[in-house]
């Protein structure tokens, strides 16, 4: 192309309607109003665009500004929320070092020694204050399982660097439904994560401070909608939020346990149960009772499988910091949860029935008093708590991606928003949280009923999941490899029975409810997107019609936007016909008389609709034109008003959606809404 | 055209894309296929039209069913309950002789005598038993009134042939906002008429029942959802219904006067209070007092302008039918209305305070007994006070369709359905009147607290407006005409005045308050629909630009919509620009890669998107595009997936909705919506 040929930049002269159309030009010319020669200079002071190779052009922020009034507010403030947009290319940056990521991905785990005693205290007293001596063996036993589950995970990271957890584990090794099984069960459990941290957190600041017993649902959701905002900003932001919380808790609670342990030897503390405490038993203390209070208990394990769901959100190298932080956290658990159980059972502390002051905070009562310390424990306990929820902020949605990814949940749990988080998952979880705080009260001792059940579903499956794999791969080390993992998988197995069974009737039910929906639900997206896909695939080319659309434009009166309809409509094809329905006689010769000089020699029928009705006898005559002309796309021209304000569109419009609504079910229709702008 | 040149009917052959399109053609071949020199014969063949004249087709009643599941359900239902649609030529046939006349629209005036007397008294009793003495002078006051207000309206019916009562006589005499005042009133009142009317038929069914008293409200609202359909199916049919009870009712009530009155000169009547009765005064009897209960008694005139504002339902001759109407109307209404108050007063009749018998039943009990006749008096009381709330939804879709004429209310009033009637008025009068119905309880002495404010101050406006019309035209009979408007409009303005000042702290401020707020609306719906029409009937010619406009494609990835979105557009125009946005760079190049295959030398532009975002980018090149082009139309053709079922929107069409949403904003563009079914 020579320069003699190039036209000038847009708006020095008339529009160029021959000039064809070609990347290049619209990349340089068209858009950029470049002139061959000088093609940098003039790309570069486009206000919305530049160009970054032939054809090819990157937006500027300038661009990505919405231009109308509302539109403009809500990005403004969505802005001021959670931060400015991050590019793709910035991902890398936001990964986790260790000493963030044990903060961020083990708070769920750490938090819980906040609640698992009193959980398996609550079931024991039951049978009387003595039966709470069994609290300390109780908490043993967990502790171990724990250590055998935290070596199975330890396995897991090595052979899943990838991450996805129990989902990615049981799909591959045991096949669809056990993988979508582990899935629906984590999804049950992370969301109610959420719930029973935000809520034993709140429990916490209320044993601290009474006066706000009225307000704990409040409490609660509120910490909930502060974890949201947090996380819409993104994962590295709030790994610095949460560190120093995490660390004080755990420091704390170790300070605690040494200066309550020290006391006891040196036979300093004493502890008398107030006054309002029942010490009646109301059951005999059965094995099933004793189970009981193990499942219970359990609900402290939870958390232990985070670090493997996400090994690739560690900084470089994934799989050898992922393993430390998880030796570290079960270690650290262990320690604190028996820990505590021992002063607790040693001290002779007895849950308070009307659940206004948690086990710890009576422990730390006892040992410090209404100390500084004492607060330093709550306050430490309340954060780590309300943010322990965030784990499930963090895991949730990435799961949701995965199964995304693999066409099982609808397509937008996958895309990233602007701060590379998955913005639907984290408002979908907020959601249901909130939900579920409102459906329980906030009370953790009924929620905890549900806890724990999906969470050990999934330790089963991916363990069994990974015994498959070591003895199918066979690769060094197998024998060692499966024992562990099937160790693991035996005792979670049990555990998940013990569960199902002793809790059934107190809300686990509704878990094993909910499971069955939602691998379905699963199974039915998945076939409707292979259904689609493969539809899309078909390989047959597809050509031009080689002539001009047949166009239809229905006109109600001939006002001016009627005939810039019909002007658009003659731009469009030679095929057109104007069609008019009329109520009466006497409206259609109306119409007729005043056609020639609108529309000159435009074919116009008119429809006679005697019942006054718009729509059907409309639809009928575009169905008679389909069913004529079989082969040809039909473009209907609907002229649409824009409305100034909202309430517009209550006196305009009504009959163009609904015609547009009606007209989209019929395949080879076209709706082309014309927009009519006042002013 | 000759018959060798004329192609089959559809079907037989390939279509004819050459085939010049025109009126006579799209009607005798395109769409009917029929061949010439057998026109008649052909055109009566097709199943969805025939034609009546060169370029006219009158749609089949197969045409107007719908073609879908669902929506044929709904159509079936609907002529179920409201039956089949009416033509506009069959409206004649829906008028009103002058014996239904009376019983359609006098069921309003007529029946308040059953709560007329009974407002009053309630009021008196305030100042001890013996201020009831003062029921029959206020009754006889409100009678005299009732006579001139009749014979003013005798003269609007003259003056007026055309209907529209109070709204049209003051808005031509007054100006517009006395118009508009006069509509306002008159829509409150008639909202009310349903709703006093309902609440008073089922006070009269449980003074009877006393059982059914726990469901009066339930009883209130089937009534009108009755009402409703009744009028929905239309107005003639709904006069079959009304005939009998009215005339029942005026008879009984005849019946009852003449045999208490018989019985009182026989000296044969005794009654006593029942004991619940508190007899003591808790207010002085002052001028207040009496005024207020004359201003409550005044709830009997009501609905004594009906009959004026629809003259044109009268059968031929209208005026006359419709003068002698209003004058049986009258005189019965005021011989019933003092004979009651007569009759209640002369035995002593003091009103229950807990409303769970009417006055009128307690003096057909004493009268009559607990006998037939006393049943027959309460079912005749229950139907023509049910039904009377009819004429409200006559009266008010007919004013709302004159509003929507003259463009003070939205359009969609001033539609009439498939049954002749104006749908949009009757369904809006019943949500609104259920809405009154459920907030107060259905307590008839409440409600009264708001009516008959409305209807004086119409009277008023259309008696001053009459002695304006008078003055000005000067016809024969001009000085005593005004004379009687005179009078009439002097009265009627004292009485609003009464009432607006005795009811005000008692709900007559509610209507004092939304009288306004309705002016505002109508005054602003008005200026909207102004600015529309001036801005459409700009005369300068509209001519097609002569090019085939720019055709914006937007592809997600190559899938074989994308092939027919591509394809279509190139039937379209020659001017074509395909764009992608990327979220990466490895993205961008397979697209790139994969082009040429698919759409051969079509230009493609590549915007990358580093922060993901999709809307954004895509609108600042449509932007950057109108910029360029600022006389061009920009068609984006946008794939739009047709869902099975509902749900399936769940999981496509998100992003296509909202870019649509996003350029219906953007003048110049239209968006045409390129349908892709599955299967």
């Amino acid at each position: 192309m020579s320069a003699e040929k190039s036209p000038g930049p847009p708006g020095e002269g008339e529009p160029r309607p021959e000039t064809p159309f070609h990347p290049d030009l619209v990349w340089r010319e068209e858009i950029i109003g470049a002139r061959p020669g000088d093609r940098v200079v003039r790309i570069a002071r486009h206000r919305y665009f530049r160009g970054t190779a032939p054809g090819t052009l990157m937006p500027r922020p300038e661009a990505l500004e919405p231009r109308g009034g509302w539109a403009r507010l809500w990005w403004r403030l969505r802005r001021l929320l959670i931060g400015e947009p991050l590019a793709t290319f910035q991902e890398q940056e936001q990964r986790l070092n260790k000493v963030r990521a044990l903060a961020v991905l083990s708070s769920d785990a750490l938090s819980s020694v906040a609640y698992g005693t009193e959980a398996a205290m609550r079931v024991l007293v039951l049978a009387g204050v003595a039966a709470l001596s069994l609290t300390l063996p109780i908490s043993v036993v967990i502790a171990l399982l724990l250590i055998v589950v935290a070596a199975s995970y330890e396995q897991i990271i090595g052979a899943y660097p990838g991450g996805g957890g129990a989902y990615v584990v049981a799909l591959e090794n045991l096949g669809t439904v056990p993988g979508l099984t582990a899935a629906a069960a984590l999804i049950v459990d992370y969301i109610l994560t959420v719930t029973v941290s935000v809520a034993a957190g709140i429990a916490a600041l209320v044993s601290a401070f009474p006066p706000l017993a009225p307000w704990q649902v409040e409490l609660s959701i509120s910490a909930v909608a502060l974890i949201t905002l947090l996380n819409l900003r993104g994962v590295r932001e709030s790994g610095t939020a949460f560190a120093a919380p995490t660390y004080i808790f755990v420091l704390s609670i170790a300070g605690l346990i040494a200066f309550g342990s020290f006391r006891l030897l040196t036979g300093g503390i004493s502890y008398t149960p107030t006054p309002a405490v029942s010490t009646t038993a109301t059951e005999q203390l059965s094995l099933f009772l004793i189970l009981s209070a193990f499942a219970k208990g359990c609900s402290a394990m939870t958390g232990t499988e985070a670090i493997a769901n996400v090994v690739p959100v560690f900084k470089p190298p994934e799989v050898r910091n992922a393993r430390i932080t998880l030796g570290l956290m079960a270690g650290i658990l262990a320690g604190m949860f028996v820990g505590i159980s021992f002063l607790t059972t040693r001290i002779g502390i007895v849950p308070d029935p009307t659940e206004t002051e948690t086990v710890l905070s009576q422990l730390a009562t006892v040992v410090v008093g209404r100390s500084w310390y004492y607060y330093l424990v709550q306050f430490a306990t309340l954060l780590i708590l309300v943010l322990a929820a965030n784990t499930s902020f963090v895991s949730l949605p990435r799961l949701l991606y995965v199964l995304a990814r693999d066409r099982h949940v609808p397509r937008w749990f996958g895309l990233r928003g602007d701060r590379l988080v998955f913005s639907v998952g984290i408002i979908v979880l907020a959601i249901l949280s909130v939900s579920l705080l409102l459906i329980f009260s906030s009370s953790v001792d009924r929620l905890l009923n549900l806890y724990a059940l999906g969470v050990f579903t999934s330790f089963t499956l991916s363990q069994s999941g990974m015994v498959s794999h070591w003895l199918r791969a066979r690769r060094d080390g197998w024998r060692w490899k499966s024992i562990v993992n099937g160790i693991g998988a035996v005792a979670t197995a049990g555990v998940t029975l013990i569960i199902a069974i002793t809790k059934f009737l107190d809300g686990a039910w509704i878990v094993l409810l909910i499971l069955p929906i939602l691998i379905t639900f699963f199974l039915l997206v998945h076939g409707h997107y292979l259904y689609v896909a493969q539809q899309l695939r078909s390989a047959r080319p597809v050509r031009p019609r080689g002539r001009p659309p047949m166009v239809l434009v229905p006109v109600s009166s001939l006002t001016r936007v009627a005939r810039e309809a019909l002007a658009f409509a003659e731009d469009l094809s030679t095929r057109i016909v104007a069609v008019h329905v009329a109520a009466s006689m006497e409206e259609a010769e109306a119409i007729r008389r005043e056609w020639p000089e609108v529309a000159g020699d435009l074919p116009l029928v008119i429809i006679e609709s005697p019942y006054r009705l718009l729509l059907p006898p409309l639809l009928a005559y575009v169905d008679a034109l389909r069913e004529t002309h079989p082969d040809d796309i039909l473009v209907v021209v609907l002229p649409e008003f824009v409305p100034r304000f909202w309430w517009d569109n209550l006196l305009h419009n009504q009959t163009a959606l609904r015609l547009k609504a009606a007209l989209l079910f019929r395949p080879g229709v076209v709706v082309a809404s014309y927009p009519y702008h006042l002013g």
